[in-house]
């Protein structure tokens, strides 16, 4: 056995090396790693990451051929065939962004299919090792005593939770945001309350502004939606509101996608001279704001909402709870004007009829009983300091900050392609966001998003500057 | 007090009678039981149905215009105005089937709005009393033990909870419907399994086939989506065939939405001689057939399935455990084929990312511990009995089945218009399910959907029959 063979190739287990690579391609090509199209490493590159001879990579590269999950072109290397994902059976119909969806999927799907063991710098959540099992636990059982299991019988309010709906607007008050009950609608979490309000408000066709770089689900989403996306550049202070106001005129939007506090990737909040802005911006071209919110708890109460200047009227706020408490619960909600709360319910009934009411409850409980604020304060302060040693690691790294570091998320330059980057480190096990998955274009650049809460490793930014030094 | 007076209109509380009548009124407006452009009953009528004078209706009425919530057309009488329930902001932009998502909305709003404390004969759930409240209890403190809350934090497989999907798989097994792991797609109930499907396969425009009478809900679903309905008469047997083939030649549908075992609202099931020629059909006219399976639990181990018959092929299956366990929970299911599959995960995760972890885990302990079987075994005795009760009931109030009594639903001929029928009766606190919510196209005649849980009530066929005595 050689020791400098990296892990996941292991000579003497009954499968030669060349099988073993092959694999370990085929599984990034299945979970779309690499998308249809990709170009596979040369033959030397590859040899020369995974130390091996370059005879074990053509042996690698013609068993991924012969499973036909990979084409040999001329002069050019071995591409990732079109038809090696599951393929849509009917490609020429579906209303996509040319390439978004295949990339945001890959992100996201990459997040769940993690392998690896190591801490994954791309991801967008929390390490579990942050959040709270037990603070659940404790919240679920309070929310499934007899009483509660009784009220799960009938259809309950399609609005959602009655008392998850009254804590809401006590913490929205606390935002600057007052609401009444009736215009808050419950979701399967933030993105199913962003995908509620985006099928609310458009029709395929319909023009939409979104921030960029922005997150690329979202445009994603809206892709699928088949609408008009419309870039707006998202610099430290907010939009860029020439950029804005000539698309208004030009494209006459029905809405506008946006994060206001804690944007991502860039992590900056918008200033209020910018936010009145943008508010007489929709008012003048009479479009919607949907302000996703999901970083909230990470940010300082004063943080500055589009919806609390604009009280609802124009805005609808969406944010949920799986940055902060868990990912897997998928409880979220929308604020509204009341009579658009309405048609979101509607929505809603024909989306999932209703949402789940023990987790809701369980939720319930943990804002009324200041469970989540407190265990928000720790996480607060843990962030903090993991983004001051991160900050540090990744500027000794060469890495410079294209927005102030704030949040969960920093906005890096890396100096080098971050495709190519992102491709390399993936190798090795670490799963990294570049900066062409956050724009609607996918335009490949030297920015990357890092998270700040998984960026701490000194192993990662000694990896990164030995790969960043040869691709 | 005026003993005679209903109770919802009393004397002596401090508003008058016109005042409580008009409020009466404008809740049945604001909830839609009354939609928009319904008219009033005539001041005659509704005196004598009320038990009040005319002068009392004509004051209620007048209250009713002056708040904007009805208007005098001269000659005709009063109707509720357009703009009195919370209208689209920009109604000619939504792509809706003409009156048939507020109708839909209409009677689920009405499910969960009932204020009465009678059963309601329209609903489509088990009453409350039937379902087992201290199982789900038990169950859910099952899946919340510390391992399980471990298994919180990460965001889980999009595609669904592991132990869920393997419980799943055998479940199927036992239905016919043999399928691996990577088939089943779990969602926020079947609702939500209908409209993940429905929004992969299908873009704006496309041509969908429906059973009619069909389910009200999926309509406005489709309708929703911009697709163009077609809808196809379901008798006892199956499918009109002969309809079915002229609709394939003339429109070219991509999709064909079905319940194959106790149809909602018939009740009838599929016979093997009709499966066999909707799947030639769909094979000839190259379709795909998304088989709605909510009522499964009812029905007999060795009821077919077309899932069972193509091996998932051509067919989707879509089920949850809203009718048997209870409807709030939203935990529900896709199984189609492998890549089928794929796509669907992708929907999923644009629209809830994926599904809450605690809640799958509790059923997939309900099933695997043989404990759903055991429950499903006492509600399919308790409606056994139920149904030859409320068979009688219905037949002997002059109903006629126009199918076969089984399973959940009856469907029953009155004899009268069964629109004017439920306008009647929800005054007096029974929500009905009029036949002309199961058309595509809200034909009015005299059938209606019954519950058989629902219906055992000899007060309800009392009044039944009085109230078709005059309608």
């Amino acid at each position: 056995m050689d020791a400098s063979t990296p892990t996941f190739l292991a000579r003497g287990n009954g499968r030669t090396l060349s099988e073993q690579l092959a694999q370990r391609f085929a599984d990034h090509i299945g979970q779309r790693v690499l998308p249809p199209g990709a170009r596979l490493p040369s033959v030397r590159d590859c040899a020369q990451r995974h130390r091996v001879s370059p005879a074990t990579v053509v042996g690698a590269y013609d068993l991924l051929q012969a499973r036909g999950l990979v084409e040999a072109r001329p002069q050019r290397g071995f591409f990732v065939r079109e038809a090696s994902v599951p393929a849509p059976a009917m490609p020429a119909r579906r209303a996509l962004a040319p390439g978004a969806p295949v990339d945001a999927t890959a992100l996201i799907r990459g997040m769940f299919n993690s392998a690896s063991a190591l801490p994954s710098p791309g991801v967008g959540t929390l390490p579990e090792s942050w959040l709270d099992a037990a603070l659940l636990q404790r919240a679920l059982r309070h929310a499934s005593g007899p009483g509660a299991a009784a009220s799960w019988l009938g259809y309950g309010n399609p609005a959602g939770d009655e008392s998850l709906r009254q804590a809401l607007t006590r913490r929205l008050a606390d935002l600057g945001v007052p609401t009444h009950a009736e215009q808050i609608v419950t979701t399967i979490g933030a993105t199913h309350g962003l995908d509620l309000v985006s099928r609310t408000l458009l029709q395929p066709g319909d023009a939409v502004l979104v921030d960029e770089p922005g997150w690329a689900v979202e445009f994603a989403r809206l892709a699928r939606l088949g609408v008009h996306i419309l870039p707006v550049p998202r610099g430290p202070l907010g939009p860029d509101l020439a950029v804005m106001t000539a698309l208004c005129k030009a494209h006459r939007p029905r809405m506008y996608a946006t994060v206001s506090v804690l944007h991502n990737p860039t992590g900056a909040s918008l200033t209020a001279a910018a936010a009145h802005q943008v508010l007489r911006l929709a008012e003048t071209h009479d479009f919607t704001i949907v302000e996703d919110d999901s970083y909230a708890w990470f940010a300082p109460p004063h943080a500055l909402r589009l919806s609390s200047l604009d009280g609802l009227r124009r805005t609808v706020l969406v944010s949920g709870f799986s940055k902060i408490l868990t990912p897997q619960w998928r409880v979220g909600f929308v604020a509204a004007a009341p009579a658009l709360a309405e048609r979101i319910v509607d929505t809603k009934l024909l989306s999932t009829l209703t949402s789940p009411a023990p987790l809701e409850q369980a939720i319930a409980w943990c804002l009324d009983k200041g469970q989540l604020r407190r265990h928000a304060e720790r996480i607060v302060s843990q962030l903090d300091a993991a983004r001051s040693r991160a900050q540090r690691l990744a500027e000794d790294a060469g890495c410079r900050f294209a927005s102030q570091p704030q949040g969960l998320f920093g906005w890096v330059d890396t100096g080098v392609d971050t495709d190519r980057l992102a491709a390399a480190m993936h190798d090795e096990g670490w799963l990294l966001a570049p900066g062409s998955l956050f724009h609607a274009g996918r335009r490949p650049g030297t920015l990357m998003r890092i998270n700040f809460a998984t960026t701490q490793d000194a192993r990662f930014w000694r990896r990164f500057v030995a790969v960043a030094g040869y691709i």
